[in-house]
């Protein structure tokens, strides 16, 4: 998606560690007409007449899930990453290994929200290592619901996370996988 | 708010301790039409023709102030609750602590997201006793930003969080304000 890729290039900073900040329209301040453009193209990706419910995991997450959801129509569920004192019983779990805060993180569904007639669509805004979507997948066979893809903003192709999950089999398109990352020069994957 | 007080009354539960479970349509399993209509109602409330950034915290808040920013053409900043690796250098903070959580949580939003230039219109899914709304103030003020209104939709009013913002001049308002919740009977202020 060249709108998107335009955009990290533009504004995206390449840190120590292979970290890419694109903290300034996606995952701190929010560019919410980035968010509609990023929805339009998983309408073109993905059969939206046939999602039910679009799942992401908190926090990054919601916000492209947010937007996703109001202008298909569909609910939309956030994995929560701890439990509160307002989650009862029934819980999909699964655990993942977060490489941001560096430690081991549930994650948690309420059993309610989910259930077999579901056909889910998994909407992420970032993924490298693939943990959380990994985890998301998990819990969409254990709600026993259908997974009809998985949309993700921005994928560091270099971790291999995405790639993973391809060969897998799973139906995951990014809109922009970045190849190679060093400041002043972001290399995306041709296609993207 | 009559749609959204309706859909407490008939889908809130009520749980020991006096906690409020609204996660079927506000913040587990989100029902983003209900969200336009609040961020209708907020429109109504506030100036939004002056304000220039909607800010609220992860993780809860971030749809409904997602569809408000969108809603207005606004850009949207939630404040993060754990420094990760993605946040560099110059950070505002503000301890609070987190009752749904049990332990003091730092609310940290980068000084890049929110100037002085800014007119900030906080939005939030929920409020008890207002602590991360207190936390969200403090970073406004800490950034030199105006502070144009802080827009809450479910009120916790006998926890009296709201009423201690109101007391202190705060331009606040809640689009339900729930005076008192015993099972099967959710009682909501006057003129909410």
């Amino acid at each position: 998606m060249k709108k998107l890729q335009e955009r990290i290039a533009s504004e995206g900073k390449v840190l120590p560690g292979n970290i890419i900040k694109v903290d300034g329209f996606l995952n701190h301040r929010i560019d919410t007409a980035l968010m509609v453009d990023i929805a339009d193209e998983f309408g073109k990706l993905f059969d939206m007449d046939k999602v039910t419910t679009i799942l992401t995991a908190e926090a990054s997450g919601i916000a492209l899930a947010t937007i996703c959801a109001q202008r298909y129509g569909k609910s939309m569920v956030f994995a929560k990453k701890a439990k509160s004192d307002n989650i009862e019983g029934g819980l999909y779990a699964s655990d993942i290994f977060s490489y941001t805060y560096k430690k081991k993180v549930t994650l948690l569904v309420s059993s309610e929200w989910i259930s077999s007639d579901d056909k889910v669509l998994i909407v992420d805004d970032f993924m490298a290592n693939g943990e959380a979507m990994r985890g998301l997948c998990d819990i969409v066979v254990a709600a026993g619901a259908e997974l009809v893809g998985i949309g993700c903003a921005v994928e560091k192709g270099f971790q291999g996370g995405g790639d993973r999950l391809r060969e897998g089999g799973y139906n995951l398109h990014s809109l922009a996988i970045i190849e190679s990352a060093e400041p002043g020069n972001i290399v995306f994957r041709e296609g993207t």
